[in-house]
């Protein structure tokens, strides 16, 4: 099989929106000989792994870590709290939460959606209305992504709560947090989610391969009953090996060593609120870029902008792929495709996970260069604005809340 | 929370039959950047590892590979072939059978077990009077484990092949090959296997964290009929998808590069007739010490005793856990525990995987001593027995096919 | 002892000219178990280090590893070739200039400077005066250093060799390429030096800790000769055992893993004419945006820009130490100091080694915020220089081999 | 070039008497990005490592560490204390004692030696006769080499400092601990040592390519008045750099970072009474089983049997090269040479290091099927007789002190 790029020297520049770039300290951590998982040895380390990832979803409550893929932990989350033919309800807010409802769709579950045009997040107004015509209670679980990964846009889960409440509606509420927990604010108690699903590959800075759901009691009790068949997924025997630090069937052991450093990383080293910080300032600070560019953040509402990623617009007649793969060999960096509808339209850049300033800032210039070389009619100095931005003194900076062509006019 | 181990000096020994010793080359090879599972560079990497495999499982027919334990592969291979309340047939031949079984139970299928007391393997004539008598073709597969993990018994699934065909059923035949695959001789195609389930942590040398089927025609046939609930164990994405290389949604990259190095020594370095050779050799060694120390091989027939773990009885009224203990405390070496039933009774010896002679002797050594200071009852010279063996000529190493206290005698 | 910096996130960016970055599949080929340095195994591995450095310093000749700094192997480049008294003439360019002057003098040789005020290389034309008066053939050696990395000044090593040359004197060409080699041109053989010294840690991308001398047959006859006591840098058994691949005292093996990654990367894979051109580019890159700062290189003469670090001239009233401070708690950068007469002065971008654009783009991006931070006056519009440079088709790109305030007015 | 050895699955046994088996951690620590050596970052890893050296020299006084061999460190002790045509002593106590020789020699140093038979350690009433003669004083140091590695000979360094006192004579005394630090009792300080000598690669378990030297106020006081050229090993620069943590040129950064995770496992986790504990344990187990063979172990002495490493006669008519070839080829592990007059007659089995019970039982049964494979006449039994041993409860365990034939018989 030839070589599908030639030689590119130095160190490429991974800002698709995740997996994202593993820090050197957890890809060692990972490199260590595998141990036995039935070991005195092996249950610190789970219990380490168990208890940082409360810490991370800000819970008490029940965490389970899946050696899966993301897409493991949303069947988890469905599987264990329903049954089938169960109604559930979900905001079509972008690729991947048409994506989570293909997947109950396949799991026999009944889905209702709320159609979006994928620029804005979940409506809670929408989903008032819709939980108030319910009055069968009918709908079991209300699905919402918080960040969407393929637009960017961020949905405000505790105004969704509020809506549920408001209603007096007895739904589960289900939260896929795959691309924003560890790099945006994220409080599963607090703002009363059933299930928060998450991953490994983006935030939390490791290789894909483990997976997450934490658990309100109110889904736990809903597990009792739920009638869809699961075995892999199921969380009894989770929890009940989990509370000594074991797992049922054998746990992606070296994935654990990196996590437990990841933790270590996040929580003691540069602690949550300030990793939060760093990616709402890394996200204005490309906001800013593209709208130097003349270009549009996707995103449409500046409460809604993304911290881990930044979906952009191409001009009309300009194919994002094209761009992508102009960068992509001239500049050594990958950038996020558009997805479905978006393929062609939208790139994303991914600005999440173990980055800084400089990171940014070599990746913008690879944009600027790339809209160049790739003949993408763009103005210049995002760059330049983007560097204003980050040369302020951290303590002034108050995010604009502006993005895009509309904030630049 | 306490360190449970003092410091122990030295390489640890891990002589569980699984996870086993990863090579540093493989530990390596995962232990780079994290890639981009859309580019043209992973799709070289997928369709390596997809290639690899197939030649491992001796296949031309399709073959998916999971972010994921073994037994998700196990409920890949049930929810992918089969339909709400399908009767199923399974050899209870070991812990692991047990476990696919009550699995099988979980996922709403109806379980026929041929029940056996683990020492033996899969009896293929109770398994052709069990198809004879279903007339009704009312079984829809059967499940059997090609080498257990809990016991040291290696089933003939030719022999379970020949059963099926000569009832002229049309029943499924699934092998779990979890701790045989690229240890032991195995042929997908030749043996007629419709999906056979295999993980990463054994044989193929890797972590814990991906896992495997190989799919015959039929059971992808049977697959566009199977109505059990399946959204992240679909074949059809995934095979969709492999065809260039990629993964319907996000792969444990990390780990596939180490597949890659795995598939590199076990096929073009070490070639897999020579990993099969060294691994008998090294069983028989194991079972020579065995014998010669007056303990028993747990498997009874000489035609079904594993050539990657060899379970050994306790001698009556002493326990395999203080063994263990013992031996880990002061040989810094883990051995595999009893299983349910076993508990207390049996323990496991792991040779196989990255493994050679030499390690095989120290494993021993740590064994003779253990029971020495552990206080079991024993004859000494089992080391001495297998020193024997090994410093044979290679070439003149016709396995005596006898073990345990019977050959002894 | 406290930690001197508080956490920082996000890739290092590690722009001193020296060590570099080293690329992780050479830190990974250098993780691997130590070998035998008496087998056949090790003699494969040296044999192969041998002949690729022969590759890279374009020699036919002779070539030896020590197991040390760059240092040692100007130590080596003395001992072997002088003895007590011997007269050696030194171009005064830069801080490494002298310290290689200073050891000759400690090792009891007697040093002629010609003297330069560190802004311009070699001059070909006062040493053609120096030997031309050197009747008596007193002058034993001619030491030059190719690319000094206080400065980032280059020497013209073939016209150092014409002037020895056209002054018919024997004196032998010592030539300290530790920042040039595998980042620039240099041609052991076709220019004619005697002593090439060499250093893993910069265009070789290693870490520090191996050093290398390649050697005419001159040099290796006046080895014969030579008079200083001498023992571990003794050229002789080096040549002797390296023969077969081998070293007379323990080699640092681990490193040589690395060594043999790094010549693969740079011969066959990126090969060495697009390293220098790499190197080149980035280098111009950086000039311009120097000069679109109003700030100005250090290095005087186009003709003598460094392709591997560029010296930059603080504004006068301001200290580099302040700004460099500034970068590496707000950016996460290093630079390099002012060292010597330039302490305050000078900082220097290092711009080799495994390298490329963006890392590149990131850090003019770095030193840009730094200049505004530390409050250094400048004028905006480096980046947006260097970004216009780098995005034209590289085809088209013809250094402009200007630099600094001058090209800029 | 053909690959000289097949591939060989499993780990490799390097029991060659160092470089010495380096656990994953500390490969692990090297696999690490290198740093700015003139950061304040960089001066925390200094300092620890510079501490941690005097915990293992056990001395209050001055360390340096070199970036070289320990070939490099033999020559520092030499070249900073010493001037041309001093008068040195050397014991003849091996292959090393006589290449230091060697080496004085070269640094035209004037030899003396006291000659001997290999076979034992260093003879303090010949000291003290050759002082006592030497009323002049003329003769400036004496050279020993604590362990020596060709031989498994062992010094008294304690009754060298007596017979030097009691003669009242003023030489410095220099001594070699490569092969024993860090894995045999050593005390610069109480034994009054004036310089000690050591390398990475053996107790230390880091890769090759540091080397040290522990410097008494008598042997600084003597640096200053040396007159042997020197700059690349000068002591003075060394510990002026090293008071802040730093070096006079670049360090090998990376060793470094092994060096402190190394310190960390031997002094806090392990503790040096414990490592060499370890190693008396595990040499006499070792010389039990050669003995039970019927060989002998060539030191004579029971009082200096090394720890570390343990040199075996071969039979008369069978030539080590063989057996070891042998070895090498049918059981993957490395055992070390014959060196110089012994080559041919003498293996050596390392025992050193990182290393534990079940290391050196597959490392002694290696070499009893060795032995058979390779056709040398032995008696079956030294595992037997080793396992014996080490499966005492560690607190009974006083050593024999006997071994070879004569203890046997």
């Amino acid at each position: 099989m030839p070589s599908p790029m030639p030689y590119q020297p130095g160190r490429h520049f991974l800002q698709i929106p995740g997996p994202t770039n593993v820090p050197d300290r957890i890809l060692r951590a990972i490199d260590n000989p595998t141990i036995d998982h039935r070991s005195a040895e092996f249950a610190q380390l789970g219990a380490a792994c168990l208890a940082g990832m409360k810490t991370v979803f800000k819970t008490g409550g029940d965490v389970v870590i899946y050696p899966a893929s993301g897409t493991g932990a949303w069947e988890a989350a469905l599987v264990n709290t329903l049954s089938p033919g169960d109604r559930v309800l979900v905001f079509e807010s972008g690729h991947f939460a048409s994506l989570w409802s293909k997947m109950a769709n396949s799991l026999t579950l009944t889905v209702d959606t709320i159609p979006g045009d994928w620029r804005r997040g979940a409506d809670a107004d929408a989903l008032r209305a819709k939980l108030d015509a319910d009055r069968q209670h009918e709908i079991k679980a209300v699905m919402v992504v918080h960040n969407e990964t393929s637009t960017g846009v961020k949905s405000d889960i505790a105004a969704v709560r509020r809506a549920i409440d408001a209603a007096g509606h007895p739904a589960l509420l289900l939260v896929d947090t795959i691309s924003s927990l560890a790099s945006m604010d994220y409080r599963h108690d607090e703002w009363g989610v059933d299930v928060t699903v998450a991953g490994s590959q983006k935030g939390l800075m490791l290789p894909p391969g483990l997976s997450f759901n934490a658990i309100s009691a109110k889904a736990l009790a809903a597990s009792k009953h739920s009638r869809l068949p699961k075995s892999y997924w199921r969380w009894e025997e989770m929890l009940e090996a989990g509370r000594k630090g074991f797992f049922p069937y054998t746990p992606a052991t070296n994935l654990l060593f990196g996590l437990r450093e990841a933790l270590k990383m996040l929580i003691e080293e540069e602690g949550l609120e300030n990793v939060f910080r760093r990616h709402d300032r890394n996200a204005e600070a490309t906001r800013r870029a593209v709208c130097a560019w003349g270009l549009e953040v996707f995103a449409q509402h500046p409460d809604e902008f993304s911290s881990s990623l930044t979906a952009v617009l191409m001009p009309a007649g300009f194919n994002e792929a094209e761009l992508r793969e102009v960068i992509l060999r001239n500049f050594n960096m990958s950038l996020g495709a558009g997805l479905s509808k978006l393929a062609g339209k939208v790139f994303r850049i991914g600005h999440l996970g173990n980055f800084n300033d400089l990171m940014l800032a070599g990746t913008l210039c690879g944009v600027e260069m790339g809209l160049e070389l790739a003949g993408v009619p763009h103005r210049k100095g995002g760059v330049t604005e983007a560097l204003a931005y980050l040369s302020q003194p951290a303590v002034s900076q108050v995010a604009s809340k502006e993005g895009g062509v509309h904030a630049a006019v």
